[in-house]
């Protein structure tokens, strides 16, 4: 039997159509950081975005499925392009400004960007790199910055203000198929080249839909929403597409990520919704807690990128600002869980415990766990596995560059075509889960494995402890076995029986560790994560003091 | 460039799995009329489900493709025939109840329904028309009712509860592509035969996110929605579809539609929201007020299927039941708009008015008017043309029968696809519905359409007007002009000059009939619309006693 429904395609054109329209009066407000801030409706924005195509088309040859990168921060500007690149037929490319040269360069000839449309203050960063960027031909500039950093570059310079004027307002967006490429994110690749992420139409219009659900994030256009995650990053969690899908107005903070403007532009743009990483939170708290202001109008704050910390989710609490967990990645568009409490929770002890898991799964992310045995885990809260994730807006490959096949690395997808998130947690029946360790991080220990977070948390627990690192290290009868690595307080001496006493306190005796090692720091990353690697480097050379018990 | 997306159907089986493992404590509760409601959790309605699949197949032999049909109340094994029939690859065929016999036994023979499951307390209804269904070959019975009735029919007959007993309570549901049929539904057919229109997997779930989206219904498993809305009409607006999706619980009344019960269990089982047509409510109200009822939970209610007459809204203001109009219609899966006004209209005078229309468009369904010459009108909210809607859960065709090819009837769908409502309307810039007509009811005079409802509704505010009809009629000149028909009050006489003076004040002077008559009563139909066909058919016989001005 032949189903008798339409068959329209889940398009970027759709929401860019609709937002535009229906919902024209919404504004994108950006944030200028002297007088008023620029407000442009979303009638502005499509009519700004046809004319951004079709000076992409006619001045600068942009031709179909070709990538237009971008190197901007959140604003207006960067909403056309949004909407310019996809609806005509390209691929919006976002470079996340802050990867190190080497990687954003070896991103832009990977991707081959001939375009860039570049925020006029980030011409400081991107002018050094033009150089080794040899696909790029033209650079566009919008925005405040010195143009003089751009003399003498090979690409030819425009202004983005100049290429739009005079061109039509309307523009004959093609009707495109659903499953063609719509935007790419390079994830940022803390082993190996970075990855290419390629979002089709369908998987951004059904991933919209999600993040409008009241189940999600719940937006409507009686909602603002202060967009901090970067445009850059992930299609800033999906909301540059959710808004226009609803008519919820943007507020953008540009370049002014610091506490104090974050803080003025919530009192008088008044939001009801932002969406940030914990850091910038963190920064926001002493900026509220040193010079207070009206922040009443912020009931939900979305947080993610990585988990929250409690006393945070507490104090955010107090002032009436309501978090609410999410879990993604690039490779999940990235809405993967968000944690809303279930109902039975509201209002009890629970609730809370239920708000610091990384969240619930929604219908269209399957998800399962995979045990160290390549086993599939039950939901019962307790059973460690790796997270493997399945649905319509998760990746299933890389980016293989231009004219190369996907790749589809077995370390990041499953035979079946799932992805491996590299993330080992525990889902409860009701589907809520807990991450707690990078599989890398993993102890894979006679077909169990063991926490090292656990362990370094049960450590770090311990008065004489400042710092604690446990790291997987080569043993002949277990495969692996655990080696705590610690950094003890001032004036505090290595008791590693005792120690290994205090922690059997908190886990099984089997995973406790034998080999343990005094160290002066925990070596960390560039941003600040446990660096795990050099570690395991410094025991195989040799150059830990390793006491075996 | 290649999407990296993985490309996952989004299935019915998708929302199965997810709302009886995620939302497995999630219930359906059936009224039983007497003593404690039957309460089904998620999880046992997945395991049903299974069950039921394991006998449509292995003791009824259903095929893929083949339509599974139900005759039945809301209740939870109707909810379990809404997932077994989809998931396992058949098709679900929801028989409406209320139709006339001539057109079910018509309905069931063009889909070549083998199987009907019948709720025991509609055999009555439905063992007479069973010598005519001459597809008919098994009959399911479940729930209370004589089963004598059945005795002697050419089906076997079997027991719901016989059937899925001893049956495995897992199935390996297969992978199905999203464009396969997964329900069908007939329209009513007031003209011609019955039309079926086939739903697919991905419609019923792109449409089931719809609901959940906060700017339509905006559920959650918080929510618990009492269905009233039947399961044999339009899958009952999507709500079985949407609860199991996000884990809303569903309270189904049974054959228990009468104003009394619905209190009763509004009192005692506290639902959040609410579903079905104005008739239902205006019966409510009127026990509400006679027997006064703690329905203080029930926050939203929405009301489809016709207008909702403004005092109804006011009403149910008033006892705290906020009522949200959507519209939308058998071909539209249903939901074409909701009424939610728009944010800067909250708590203003303009704030009923838009919760009046039928409500505004989203995303997923474009909207045109068009015309009396064809041509698309402007969204001004003062152009009347007949509505045109496309999207992925809009109809594009009509069922054409086992092995026939389906139907594109050009009153019916437009030459490049886009569904013709048959309703006549206008559209505010921000995408806000208001219906006026049907589109066999306007008349269409010297190329410009004149409302007949507009007529009528001035007409029935006059003193002397009891009632009032307007009917196109052939005019020369014209084409059409209006005939007026009116229904006088006791002792009023019949001043056609003053009641087209009287009429001179609200309508343009163009639009004023030339041709009156007065007539005992409106015609009605079964449902008590008003039966234009007659007043036309009568005017052609030259029946009425027309003068004209």
């Amino acid at each position: 039997m032949l189903s008798t429904m339409q068959d329209v395609p889940l398009t970027v054109t759709r929401i860019l159509r609709h937002g535009s329209t229906v919902h024209g009066t919404s504004q994108v407000i950006t944030w200028t950081g002297e007088g008023a801030p620029q407000r442009r409706s979303y009638r502005e924005i499509g009519e700004r975005a046809a004319q951004l195509a079709h000076a992409l088309r006619d001045d600068l040859g942009v031709a179909d499925d070709e990538p237009v990168a971008t190197f901007m921060w959140n604003n207006a500007e960067h909403v056309e392009a949004y909407y310019a690149a996809p609806c005509m037929g390209a691929v919006l490319h976002t470079l996340n400004l802050r990867l190190p040269a080497d990687q954003l360069t070896w991103i832009v000839n990977h991707a081959a960007d001939r375009v860039i449309i570049v925020n006029g203050s980030l011409l400081g960063l991107l002018a050094p790199l033009l150089p080794q960027m040899t696909s790029v031909e033209h650079v566009v500039v919008s925005g405040p910055g010195d143009r003089s950093l751009l003399e003498g570059a090979r690409a030819q310079v425009h202004e983005y203000e100049d290429l739009l004027a005079g061109k039509p307002t309307v523009y004959d967006w093609p009707e495109l198929d659903e499953r063609a490429a719509a935007a790419m994110c390079y994830t940022s690749g803390t082993t190996g080249d970075p990855k290419g992420v390629v979002y089709s139409h369908r998987s951004i219009y059904l991933h919209s839909m999600q993040v409008n659900m009241a189940q999600s994030m719940g937006l409507t256009d009686a909602d603002t929403s202060l967009v901090v995650v970067p445009q850059f990053h992930v299609n800033a969690w999906g909301l540059p597409h959710a808004t226009l899908m609803t008519g919820v107005n943007m507020l953008m903070p540009d370049r002014f990520l610091q506490p104090a403007p974050l803080a003025e532009m919530i009192e008088t743009e008044r939001p009801t919704h932002a969406a940030a990483v914990p850091t910038i939170w963190q920064g926001l708290l002493a900026e509220l807690t040193a010079k207070p202001r009206d922040v009443s109008s912020l009931g939900q704050v979305t947080i993610g990128g990585s988990a929250c910390p409690p006393s945070l989710m507490e104090a955010f609490d107090r002032l009436g600002m309501r978090v609410c967990h999410a879990w993604g990645m690039t490779e999940t568009s990235p809405l993967g869980t968000v944690a809303r409490p279930p109902a039975h929770a509201i209002g009890t002890e629970e609730e809370f415990g239920y708000r610091l898991t990384q969240g619930r799964f929604p219908a269209s992310v399957e998800a399962r766990l995979v045990g160290p045995g390549g086993d599939h885990l039950p939901w019962d809260g307790e059973s460690a596995g790796e997270l493997e994730v399945r649905g319509p807006w998760i990746a299933g490959a890389y980016y293989g560059g231009a004219g190369g096949e996907v790749l589809r690395p077995e370390d990041k997808f499953s035979e079946d075509g799932w992805l491996k998130t590299g993330d080992v947690g525990v889902i409860s029946p009701d589907g809520f889960l807990t991450l707690t360790d990078r599989a890398k991080d993993v102890i894979k220990s006679g077909g169990e494995w063991i926490s090292s977070v656990e362990l370094e948390n049960a450590l770090m627990s311990h008065p004489d402890v400042a710092e604690a690192a446990v790291v997987a290290v080569p043993d002949e009868k277990w495969g692996e076995r655990p080696l705590a690595t610690v950094v003890l307080k001032e004036n505090a001496t290595a008791d590693y029986q005792a120690l290994r006493a205090f922690l059997a306190a908190s886990v099984a005796k089997w995973q406790l560790p034998e080999r343990w090692a005094v160290i002066p720091a925990v070596p960390k990353t560039s941003v600040g994560k446990f660096d795990k690697k050099v570690l395991r480097r410094q025991y195989a050379a040799g150059e830990l003091d390793v006491t075996q018990l």
